[in-house]
C-alpha cells in the first residue's frame, strides 16, 4: 500500500511542509516511524518523540509547526489525533479489496426483515423477522439482530454481537422463578459501533434504546430497558442492569458496572472497575475500586478493613477521652 | 394485538371489577399505560402512580382492592407480579408468528445428538455427538451444545450460548502448561434459562451440573465441575471459578464472582461486583465492593487504605499512652 | 473404555506396582474412585484421603511410595499432576470417535485464508481473507478469524472465540467520535489454548500479540497492541485494555483487569477481582479487592471508608495534642 503524501492533503487538507511527491508506505507511532511512514504528535509532551523520530513526515498542531519544521516535513492541522484518524480511514479504503456480497449466503436472514440495500450482512448472521437495518451498517460475521429490533445507518456489529435476546425479568411464584415474557425490541441509532460478543438485550415491556454516536467495545451487557446516551462510550467488559438511564457524552471504564433503575447525567466519566450504585445528577469523575498492592500488604489491610466502623468508634472514644484528661 | 379484558380473566383466574369486553391494546407501567393497556401495582408504595394512572385496567393485590375500584377497572389476584408474568406470556402466545422449521436447516445436529420431537433448534445451532435436548427446549441462534452435553425440558438458550467446551485445567511441566483433558460432560435439569453468550464449561472427570429451575443472565462463566442448585438467579457478567458448589434459591448479583472448590449454601444473596472467596455455610446477604464516590475523595481515601493497617497500630498505641498517662 | 494399567505405563513411563493387567474403566479424583479406576495424589496433605481411596491404582510422587503401597496399587511418577494430565490426554485419544471433516462444509474459509492440511476447522467458522491457521490447530464450532490473522501450531479456539475484531479507537471531533481504522492484525503463537467466547482484538497500526503456549480462559477480553508473554495464563473474564504488555509465565485470576499502556513484569500473579493500575516492575503476588462481609457489616464499613482520609487527619491531631499534653 502507498498513498502519496500530496494526495493524503488533497483529500484531507492541512497546511504541507514537505515534499508532496513522498510516497507514505506505513502508518506508525513516532518511536517506530521509517522514513517512509507517515506519523502523528497529538500531545505536546510527547516532543522530545518528535525531534527523534525518523518518520518521513508528522502531523503536528501549529503551535508545533516550527519545531515540526526544523525537524522535516509535516502537516499542520489543528487536530493531529482526529487528522489522523481520518488518514487511518483513507488508509483502510485504500487498501480496501474487493467487498463480498451484500448479504453472504451463509446468512440467515428472515424474508420479513428489512435491510437496506447498502448494507453489508456477513457470514452467518442471524436477522430476524421485523429486525430493520439502515443504510451503509455493517453486520461483520456471526451477529445475531433477534425479531423486531432495529438498527440504524453507518452501524458497525462485530463478531458474535446478540441484540434483543430476553432481557432478564422473572417474577417469584413460591420458590420458582415465572418467565416475564420481553415483549419490547431494541432500537439502536445511527453511527453506533458494537463491539465483539457484546450483548443487548431486548425491552420487558418498551425497548431498550441506544441513541447515535454510542461506542461499546467487546462484552458488554446491556440489560433491557436501559437507554444509553449520545455519543457515550464504554470500554470492555461493562455490565449495565436493566432500566438504567446513562446521558450523553458518558465515558464507563472496563469492567465498571451500574446498577438497574437510576440516571446517570450526561458528561459523567466513571472510572473501570467502579460501580454505580445510585443516581449521579452532576457531571463528573466517580471511582470505586479497591486499590492494587502487594499481597502481604492487602491481607493486612483488608483484614483492618473488617473492622474500620469500629476503629472509627475508638478514635471518637480518644478524642472524647483526651478532651477529658486536658480539663 | 388485542386481548378481550374478559379472555384475560377466564384463561388465568383473578376477580375482576370493570368491562370483560374491554380490548386491551398494550401491556404498560402505571405511568405510562392509556385507556386501553394493562398495568399491575406490585408494590403498595407505588400507590400514589395508582390514583394517577390513566391504564384501562390495572392487576393488584387484595389489600388495594378498594383503592383500585375507586380508580376504575381492575383485576384482583395475590400476586399481582406473578399474575402479570403470566400475562405476558398470554399475549406472547397471542402475537406468536408461525414458528419456523423444528430444527433449522443452518442448525449442524450431529445425527448421533438425540433432539426431542418438541425441541427448536434456531439457525446456525452446532450440538454435537452424544447430546441431549429435552422435549420443549428452545436454542434460538447460534448456541453451541458439545459432545454428550445434556439439556433437560422446556429450557431456553439464547444466542451465543457455549455449553460444554472445555474446562481450564493444566498441569506445570517446567514453565509450559500441559493440558488436563476435559473427559466429564454438562448436564442440565429442566426449566433453565440460559442468557446470550454464557458459557458453562464442561467437567474435567465429572459433569458439571445445573439444577432444575436456574435462571443464568447473559455473559456469565461456570466453570468445570461446578454445581449450581436449585431455582438459583445469577445476574449478568458473573463469574464462577471451578469445582464450586452453590445451593439453591441463592441470587448472585452482577459481574460477581465465586472462587472455586468452596460452598455456597441454600438461600444465599450475593451483591453485585462482590468475590466471594470462602465457603458461605449460613444462609445471608453478602457484599464486598467498594463504595463509589467522586474521584478526588477516592484517590485520597484509597492512599489512606494503603496505610489502613499502620493507621490501626498508630491508635492502638495512642490508647496505650493515654491509659498511660492518666495514670 | 477400558485402558488395561500395564497400557499406560508402557506409554507414559513411571513404575507400576500392581497387577498390569488391571482394566482400567475411569479417571477419578481419590474420594470417588472405585476398583476399575485410576486416580492421583498430588498433594501431600491429602494423603489421608489415599489410605481410605478404593481406588484400583493410585499414581503417587516417590516420596508416598511405601503409604501407597501398603494400601494396593499404585504408579509412581515424579509429578504425579503432571502425569495425570498426560493420562488424560491418553484417555482422550482412545475414546475419540471418528474425526469429521477437516473443513466442515458449514465453515465459511476465504480462498486467500491458508489453512494447514492438518488443522481442524468446525461447524459455523468464519476463517477470513489473509488468516493463517497452523498445522494440527483446532477451531471447534463458531470461531471468527479476522482478516490477516495468524493462528500457530497445535492451537485450540472454542466456540464462539473471535479472533481480530476491531480496537477501540476514537478521535474526539467536538462531540462525536471518529473511528481510527484498526490497521493492525493479531498474532498468535504455537500451543495457544483460547476460551470460549472471548475476544482478542487487532491493532491500531501494528499487531496483537499473544506469545507460545498462553492459556486464556473463558470470555476475556484482550485489548489492541497488547502483548502477552510466553506461557502466562488468565482466568475468565478478565480484561486487558489496549497497549498493556504483560510478561511470560504470569498469571491473572478471574475477572481481573489491567488497565493500558503499562507493563507488568515476567512470573506476576494477579488475583481475582484486582485492576492492576500502573506498571508492575517485580515478580510478586498482587491483590486488590474488597473483601467479603455479611452485608449489615460491609454497609457501616463501607460507608466509614469514605471518610478515611479524614479519620487519618483525626488521629494525627490526636497524636499531636497527646504529645503536647505531656510536655
Amino acid at each position: 500500500m502507498v498513498l502519496r503524501l500530496g494526495t493524503i492533503v488533497e483529500q484531507l487538507g492541512g497546511e504541507l511542509f514537505g515534499n508532496p511527491e513522498l510516497d507514505i508506505q506505513a502508518l506508525a507511532p513516532l518511536e517506530a516511524a521509517g522514513p517512509q511512514a507517515l506519523s502523528f504528535l497529538s500531545n505536546p509532551k510527547y516532543r522530545q518523540q518528535l525531534a527523534a523520530s525518523k518518520a518521513g513526515c508528522v502531523i503536528v498542531a501549529p503551535a508545533m509547526r516550527d519545531e515540526a519544521r526544523a525537524r522535516g516535513a509535516c502537516i499542520v492541522a489543528d487536530n493531529p489525533y482526529l487528522y489522523f484518524a481520518h488518514v487511518t480511514q483513507l488508509w483502510q479504503r485504500a487498501r480496501q479489496r474487493p467487498a463480498g456480497p451484500r448479504i453472504h449466503p451463509s446468512a440467515v436472514v428472515d424474508p420479513g426483515a428489512q435491510v437496506d440495500p447498502s448494507a453489508l450482512i456477513g457470514p452467518l448472521c442471524v436477522v430476524e423477522r421485523g429486525a430493520r437495518i439502515g443504510a451503509h451498517t455493517v453486520l461483520k460475521s456471526r451477529v445475531t439482530v433477534s425479531e423486531d429490533c432495529v438498527i440504524g445507518e453507518r452501524c458497525v456489529l462485530h463478531p458474535g454481537v446478540v441484540i434483543g435476546a430476553d432481557g432478564f425479568g422473572f417474577a417469584k411464584d413460591g420458590e420458582r422463578w415465572e418467565k416475564i415474557e420481553q415483549l419490547g425490541a431494541v432500537r439502536i441509532g445511527n453511527d453506533v459501533e458494537i463491539g465483539a460478543n457484546t450483548c443487548i438485550d431486548r425491552g420487558a415491556l418498551n425497548d431498550t434504546v441506544i441513541e447515535d454516536g454510542v461506542k461499546l467495545d467487546n462484552l458488554i451487557q446491556i440489560g433491557h430497558n436501559v437507554r444509553v446516551g449520545r455519543n457515550t462510550a464504554m470500554a470492555g467488559c461493562v455490565g449495565v442492569a436493566g432500566s438504567a438511564t446513562i446521558g450523553a457524552n458518558c465515558t464507563i471504564g472496563g469492567s465498571a458496572g451500574v446498577l438497574g433503575h437510576l440516571s446517570i447525567a450526561d458528561g459523567v466519566n466513571v472510572s473501570s472497575f467502579s460501580l454505580v450504585t445510585r443516581s449521579l445528577n452532576k457531571p463528573g469523575h466517580y471511582t470505586g475500586f479497591y486499590p492494587l498492592e502487594d499481597n502481604a500488604s492487602w491481607e493486612k489491610n483488608a483484614a483492618t478493613l473488617k473492622q474500620l466502623s469500629t476503629l472509627r468508634e475508638r478514635l471518637r472514644a480518644l478524642e472524647k477521652e483526651l478532651k477529658e484528661t486536658k480539663k
